[in-house]
């Protein structure tokens, strides 16, 4: 009689999206009229730009001729784009990174998911509160809900930034820029983890998703700007929101040759070689389509589209914390992240804040207590709806007297 | 300090295809004039159809205009191209299976390997010898070198079919028709496994990847013509090799809604729950261009495209199998698969025969014992070159005297 992983039947059920649809779907039925408008969504609404499209459309055609067709690549991705990768995103900024460190995937969120695969049971894992849902999810599918699992509380009081732990950690997620609260890291504030983990011997697995909406020039947009860290840390990138590749699914993960990991008798191990192991093994390599639509993005038009994109949302991003502040709402990010985390004004909880704003602004949000229970009292919105319906809605949030 | 995962390093190195490359490497250094055939390869030649090729340019143009433009999918697989699948491969012919039962994935690779996620580390595996490697290594990877992996053995006395376990197995590996073998299993043959399975309430993980090869009408295409198998089968399917889309990654798992497993308790789970949550959690979802693609696939015009590409890999699976037969040579598969098994005449091992067939034919195939220890002194020719390729080969082997 087979058996199943029970580990899985500890997971809450993620209601977060699906409560949030139902309600909308219940007001709008009960007030027909109503035009609502979304700044709850996580995902892009700019189409793929014309460097994208371009090189999508001349690989197809590669593809429909004997000569120039590919079937199999490379699991770990193509050498031009791993090349363009480890150019660009680190050694113009004097990153030393390799394009043999760089593993090509589908998306981040499988490669957050899938590291686990590669590390030991007893390791102690801390991911922050409020967090994206998937660090948590997929520990609790590997480990259970034992006592290895440490929730770093994050509050207004430390700036939704967490605290180095002082009790054993192996394992940290950190993901900056921050989704859900939008909030970054100073290179020193990022030092003092990755000295932390050097001293610790432990692993940073750093989510770098949204680098590309960073700003201001002394937030790190690579945990390895920090000497070290290409001893203690796994970066994960993403070209789903800095190029719009969220229908494309393209992403890539960093894992440093210098990275070691132990075994239970203390042996090194390079976690690089494991990683490539696991990705050879249960990875067949992401479309070679899809890895030349990613290597256009490297292009100089591709860059320059990319500035594009991610200024029109940072431009929303500008809309909505000005918007906010006029109200004297208490708000962190949006600044160099396209996230705006804000406490709900009148001490409101977010369930409650969230069913006012539909019910008297007709504006979607997502509730902060959604992302873990520090997250209670807080509300995301996000920059990634148009510009127009960004104005409008936040020109009905200063109207509304709540 | 942070542990690793330790199964890993019980992992054999995949050393095959480096060993296969490094032998042709060294001789065609040594010979620089000789015309090598390479009929080892796994990998399909021919060019996507223009069906395909047609549906990606339309699928990649609504990608770059804001109002088609689509961002995150259903992590499932869109419905469009589910209905499809569903429709075409499953109800046409009269099996019971909807299209909420249908994960679209990136490769077959991934799925046949991440479906441990959802199973219990307790579980008795049974695996075929010869195998492909994924599943015995995957198998490696989640619990290590342990009692509770059997190898199922192979020979030209079981006509390189396992026979049914006389001890306890909780999960057991199947991949008709076979890599590497070219075996199938009759109707009859396949209803001894799931009346098995039903009876010891264990598991089939059914790769049907090379199901299109089949040819003759009574062999079954999917495990859910036998009675009973939705409730003990997942089934993997691929569109790598009927429709050339190896270096464009689109698969598909079917976990039927009826199937269930069990927790040490003895409560039962829906295993269809258990993958939908992994696949919601893990994975974002494959390109929405490339499921275009897949359903263009089942257009008239695609399926005809299928069809042909299909045969002209059979055409060339047909000629090696003349070919050796007049050679008086022992073989199997190539009927329904494009795989051909061949024993290495006058008992030479596996890898005696690779080098002489090297040196003396010029021509590439892969040693059996590579596939596990029960495939020593066989080899592996697969029907994926040219047709003229093909015929050249054969007619060297033909004309040589070993």
């Amino acid at each position: 009689m087979f058996q199943i992983n029970e580990n899985y039947l500890q997971l809450g059920e993620s209601y977060l999206f699906s409560t949030i649809a139902r309600k909308v779907d219940q007001f709008s039925a009960a007030h027909p009229g109503a035009d609502i408008i979304r700044l709850g969504i996580g995902d892009v609404t700019l189409p793929l730009s014309p460097a994208v499209i371009e090189a999508l459309h001349r690989s197809v055609d590669e593809m429909g001729v004997k000569e120039s067709f590919r079937g199999y690549g490379p699991e770990q991705g193509y050498l031009f784009l791993r090349e363009a990768i480890a150019g660009t995103d680190f050694q113009k900024r004097g990153i030393d990174i390799a394009p043999d460190e760089i593993f090509v995937s589908d998306g981040s969120k499988s490669d957050t998911g899938n590291i686990g695969d590669i590390l030991g049971e007893g390791n102690v894992v801390a991911i922050t509160d409020p967090v994206y849902p998937v660090y948590l999810d997929t520990t609790l599918m590997r480990i259970g809900k034992t006592n290895k699992i440490r929730l770093l509380r994050c509050s207004d009081e430390n700036g939704f930034l967490p605290e180095i732990p002082d009790e054993r950690v192996d394992i940290v997620y950190l993901c900056y820029p921050n989704n859900p609260t939008g909030t970054v890291m100073t290179r020193e504030e990022l030092k003092k983890w990755v000295m932390w983990a050097l001293e610790q011997k432990s692993l940073i697995l750093f989510d770098a998703a949204y680098e590309a909406f960073i700003s201001d020039e002394t937030i790190p947009r690579s945990i390895y700007e920090i000497d070290g860290a290409n001893r203690c840390a796994i970066e994960f990138r993403s070209f789903s929101k800095n190029a719009g590749f969220t229908g494309l699914r393209c992403s890539y993960t960093v894992v440093p040759q210098e990275l070691k990991g132990t075994t239970a008798n203390g042996k090194e191990v390079s976690l690089h070689h494991l990683w490539n192991r696991r990705q050879s093994t249960k990875f067949n390599g992401t479309a070679y389509i899809v890895q030349r639509a990613a290597e256009a993005v490297y292009s100089p038009q591709g860059q320059q589209e990319m500035r594009e994109m991610v200024g029109y949302y940072m431009h929303n991003a500008q809309l909505i914390r000005d918007g906010l502040i006029e109200k004297g709402w208490t708000l962190f990010g949006g600044e160099n992240a396209p996230y705006i985390w804000l406490k709900c004004p009148g001490d409101m909880d977010s369930w409650t804040f969230f069913d006012r704003l539909l019910a008297e602004c007709h504006v979607v949000g997502t509730p902060g207590v959604g992302f873990g229970s520090a997250g209670e009292g807080y509300f995301r919105l996000t920059a990634f709806n148009s510009y127009e319906k960004t104005v409008e809605a936040i020109e009905r949030i200063k109207k509304w007297e709540y």
